[in-house]
């Protein structure tokens, strides 16, 4: 049985569980605070960060969310999000860096730091600038996923791919976190719709970081 | 004809580059300076990166380094870089990971910073304790590297792969400027000597970074 070190707010995380769920994969959730550096987390995984997956019985220890997901992609058939022509595949995989990179360092990052970190960790208020400006950064990012689903029905393409589970993630940890202003984003919000009604979303949509509310609408599926 | 967009010292492109000369595929060097965010080159790609990756007669556009490596593992069968089980590609993508995150936000990216960017751009003095502290960050990662090589001729095992590739762009981008003390890490300079005499390294360790001079050991194979 696999086991998934997380926590319930990592992208990351995020984007392997929407993974496994589409292919069916079953796994055990191990919960996981990074931030505490626990010791013997950072000897299977020097890097300190989630999610780490790991099955026991077969000896197995895997670590960085894409290494995870090309691993899973290789060797479940079902649901395959890394399909079609070679130049299609690079496409996917550049949209999936983007939203991990950019639109993590932009607006994750900052609403994680800002909303969870502060408030759980070091027990400081929020810098107030820092949250406008990732707020900002995501209307700006939201604008791009909107060109993006202007002509396809998914972001890459015509098919779902890893690109919607990593933009998917990272929405939905913001989303959580109060960061995303719908308003103007039709198309976002339509494929995030979808998304969200899926059986793979359920377990996210329904989980809470301890101490820390969602939004109102965050599991709401007709939002 | 493939078009390769890119700086000198960009560890990123060097990876790239390295897989290129093993796989024997050819390709043209366009120099691009990222921080000058070019409108053209942000057209080309929003995250104003290198490498980029063109092929106009054939309209393809490859963007995101890890997304051109798979491009290429995928497309030219000569010298694989990410082979072996799905155990050991899974252990290749986390090891090519871990040097471009880690070793990259602790050693590559604050000295490109402050012996780079800072001379060449923002023309202010380097800041010695930044470039203190990346010197021992550079240590305690070749001192993990000489481990994972006590046990195998390679980074990830028995074969060359993608991960001696991204070991090696970063640690020559370092070397260049003079961030490496290869006192006491014998496995590491060993391994380092082997890959600086292929061929698909001798371009990059001929070529020079406007304004700034290499180590002089920098280009020596036998060093």
């Amino acid at each position: 049985m696999w086991q998934l070190y997380q926590f319930p707010l990592c992208p990351f995380s995020r984007k392997v569980r929407l993974l496994l769920g589409e292919k069916g994969v079953g796994y055990e959730l191990v919960r996981e605070s990074p931030w505490a550096r626990r010791d013997e987390f950072i000897d299977m995984n020097p890097a300190g960060q989630v999610p780490v997956m790991t099955d026991q019985t077969r000896n197995l220890l895997l670590i960085d969310s894409m290494a995870i997901c090309e691993y899973f992609e290789e060797t479940i058939d079902k649901s395959a999000m890394i399909s079609g022509s070679a130049a299609y595949r690079a496409e996917i995989r550049r949209q999936v860096a983007w939203f991990d990179a950019q639109f993590f360092a932009d607006v994750t990052a900052p609403l994680l730091h800002e909303r969870m970190e502060k408030r759980l960790v070091t027990r400081v208020a929020p810098d107030s600038k820092v949250l406008r400006e990732a707020m900002r950064a995501a209307v700006r990012h939201l604008d791009y996923t909107d060109y993006l689903l202007d002509h396809n029905n998914w972001m890459a393409g015509s098919t779902m791919t890893l690109a919607d589970l990593a933009a998917a993630a990272h929405i939905s940890v913001v989303d959580y976190l109060g960061g995303i202003d719908w308003k103007n984003h039709e198309q976002t919000a339509r494929w995030y719709r979808g998304l969200k009604s899926r059986p793979s979303f359920r377990p996210l949509l329904s989980e809470r970081m301890d101490g820390i509310q969602p939004t109102s609408h965050y599991d709401d599926v007709d939002f």
